[in-house]
């Protein structure tokens, strides 16, 4: 490799022996040293070998951030909170390390997303953690539900934004749904899948739209983002109803076995279904969860026994992604999944059926496979998605006088708390 | 409930205390004589509990099948060969049990499906087993093969159908195409969600399309039907690249991450993409199969002790259907999956990375959290689909040759054998 004037954070031109690529030059991590590490306009970032690599060419000098710029205030706007967990929505790139800043307070947040304030202040940040959602569990939902609650009864605040990491964001969205109780103001999660410095960032829009959505008049636990790949609109989607089905485009997220709450424009909502308005109640918080709860995806001649291992850990329950309509190999198979079902619920496990189809809803009368299952005890979940079914059979059974009775727990699986059910679902 | 005159198989209304149903009245089956059990127009059975009854009035009387219908061989028509393997499309309600009748030869093909035989000579029925789809594992995929083997290599077929349950149908079609080699000729897959006897079923038209497409020079192994909810058309979908997405509608079947081979019209075939065409090799089968290897779906919380009971348990490989771009919870989480799956490559267990999002593909190089589990040995499956991961990774550690040795292994998993990468796949 010859020599070059670039420094990190300039934009490039990598010459490779082959092919010649383009993009914000980035620190190596430390552990690649040997590495030149490029992020492309589309996002993704690429590594070269230091001797594959002939030559960088400068075509931009990287651009320097304005650090003194104010927020003003305007007592005619709306006051919001928002909470920052981490994910790519809250950080900015930092072209010497390679990785991520979070963005810590209102002036961060002003810096990188001006349009965001154009419509309301933001009074508050808080910043209970900041984690890739990948590494969240049952303990982060807890604290972001105490956080929301402090917000949304403090009486200056007209609703809630907040930013997530997309990998697993619609459990939190389930999980927030059914901890927070009595509901009375918006409660707006948000993402990007594209960081702000990337051209093609779907942050702006996104927390735009969330903007309106937090002060509007939808008090439910909502997920705003991108409604399609065009950087137009975004929908309002319940937290229960939703989940991230593309890997990277800026519209992962999609309402499933349902309609949005709305369509959401910079600058205006409209209306698509029904909603819980607003309210002057107190939220509660039932954050109980029992943590020993398994989601078990159920796959041709999987062997049942794997049913085991969770009773011998002590679980208490398990949601099974099963086939169709609800449906799980039975004594016509090798490995009759229904004789293993019935033993361990015999001996004291929940077990909740979903569809692993995602879209439709489980039915266990149609075949007569079903009815085998149905037999068993099993509790068919009909439409819901086996994200929320899973956070939903957590939540119940971390209600230790509801846990004692199956007889409760199936009611109270069966109950639509959050929007879980879609009772007007056709077909 | 009040005496009624309506026998098993009219066309029936039935009064309750407070709403009237229509449909077929069914027999009950043995173990619920208290019911009645009536199969709606919308295609599901409801029962009702006789003392619920309070009357059944007879629409229509059940119709009688004609008995003696005869097929007209045409030796204009080419010839096509069928295999039934079980599920809604090869039976037909049998209106005194509330089961279901296979059709076992093209006469009873004939008098359900009369327009699969405009196009062409249905002159060989295969029956390797009955079976619904759920019940089927990879012994039932070997079978189908053999049977497809000896159709394929009779130079007087021009083309083979499959009817199968819908369940499972893409985890088949998946094994099809790499058990299957030197494809000469088309291999259709069809379904019904609905079966004959029901205004609504989608099996006339899947037939009728499925005949066209295995006369067609398309010599893949191929999903065909319906293409909306409307009973128009058809698509022509890879097997390796087709998932389940809905529980009951008739376009249950979706192409994810590439684009059908075909758009097929009851007359016509309208080509969407490139596919292999037909050649006079003989196919030669590959059936070997491991079937020590699992597919998981990481949530949430889950603790990655899991993995330790499919290595106990001697599998040899596993499927991890992560979350996003290929992320799985790292030492920033409280259950380090990173660490465990270290852990159980080191002592040999495969471990392999698709993404749960089911759209997009897995790149472990944009995020920090993917890197770390790229460095552990996980083999990122790009865009291939999880059902499809899980058949070929089981197909090639079946093979001793390659499974005794990582990087064959390794390098068999990202070689596109049969369609499952798609390597044009944008975003």
């Amino acid at each position: 490799m010859k020599n070059t004037t670039a420094k990190q954070g300039d934009y490039v031109e990598v010459h490779l022996m082959k092919l010649i690529y383009e993009g914000i030059l980035l620190e190596s991590p430390e552990t690649e040293k040997g590495i030149i590490l490029l992020k492309l306009d589309n996002g993704y970032n690429i590594g070269f070998s230091k001797k594959d690599v002939l030559e960088i060419k400068v075509l931009k000098k990287a651009k320097v951030v304005e650090e003194n710029l104010e927020i003003k205030k305007d007592s005619t706007k709306p006051n919001i909170a928002m909470i920052i967990t981490g994910g790519t929505i809250a950080s900015r790139l930092d072209s010497r390390t390679g990785g991520v800043h979070p963005l810590q307070n209102p002036e961060d947040l002003f810096k990188f997303y001006p349009e965001l304030f154009e419509k309301v202040n933001v009074v508050k940040v808080e910043i209970p953690f900041m984690k890739a959602s990948e590494d969240m569990d049952f303990k982060d939902w807890q604290k972001i539900a105490r956080v929301a609650e402090k917000l949304l009864n403090d009486s200056n605040i007209k609703g809630i934004i907040i930013t997530h990491g997309t990998d697993f964001l619609h459990y939190t969205s389930a999980a927030l749904s059914f901890m927070l109780k009595n509901l009375n103001k918006p409660v707006v999660l948000t993402y990007s899948q594209r960081s702000i410095d990337r051209a093609s960032s779907d942050a702006n829009l996104n927390l735009q739209c969330s903007a309106l959505v937090a002060i509007s008049d939808i008090a439910e636990v909502c997920l705003v983002g991108h409604a399609s790949s065009n950087d137009n609109y975004c929908y309002a989607i319940p937290g229960t109803k939703v989940r991230k089905l593309h890997s990277s485009k800026r519209d992962a997220f999609k309402v499933v076995n349902d309609k949005p709450f709305a369509k959401v424009f910079p600058d205006r909502i409209e209306i698509v279904s029904n909603y819980k308005t607003r309210d002057k109640n107190k939220v509660k918080l039932d954050l109980k969860f029992e943590e020993k709860v398994a989601l078990v995806k159920i796959y041709p001649g999987q062997n049942a026994d794997v049913v085991d291992y969770y009773l011998k850990n002590n679980y208490k329950g398990i949601v099974l992604e099963m086939s169709g309509l609800g449906h799980a190999p039975t004594s016509s198979s090798r490995n009759n999944w229904v004789r293993k079902i019935k033993e361990v619920i015999d001996k004291g496990l929940i077990v909740c059926a979903v569809s692993q189809c995602i879209y439709g809803r489980v039915d266990p009368l149609v075949y007569s496979n079903g009815r085998e299952v149905l037999e068993t005890g099993v509790i068919y979940l009909k439409d819901m998605l086996a994200e929320t079914a899973f956070v939903k059979l957590g939540w119940v059974l971390g209600h230790e006088d509801w846990a004692k009775n199956k007889k409760i727990v199936e009611e109270k699986m069966l109950e639509n708390v959050a929007g879980e059910f879609n009772d007007r679902l056709e077909e």
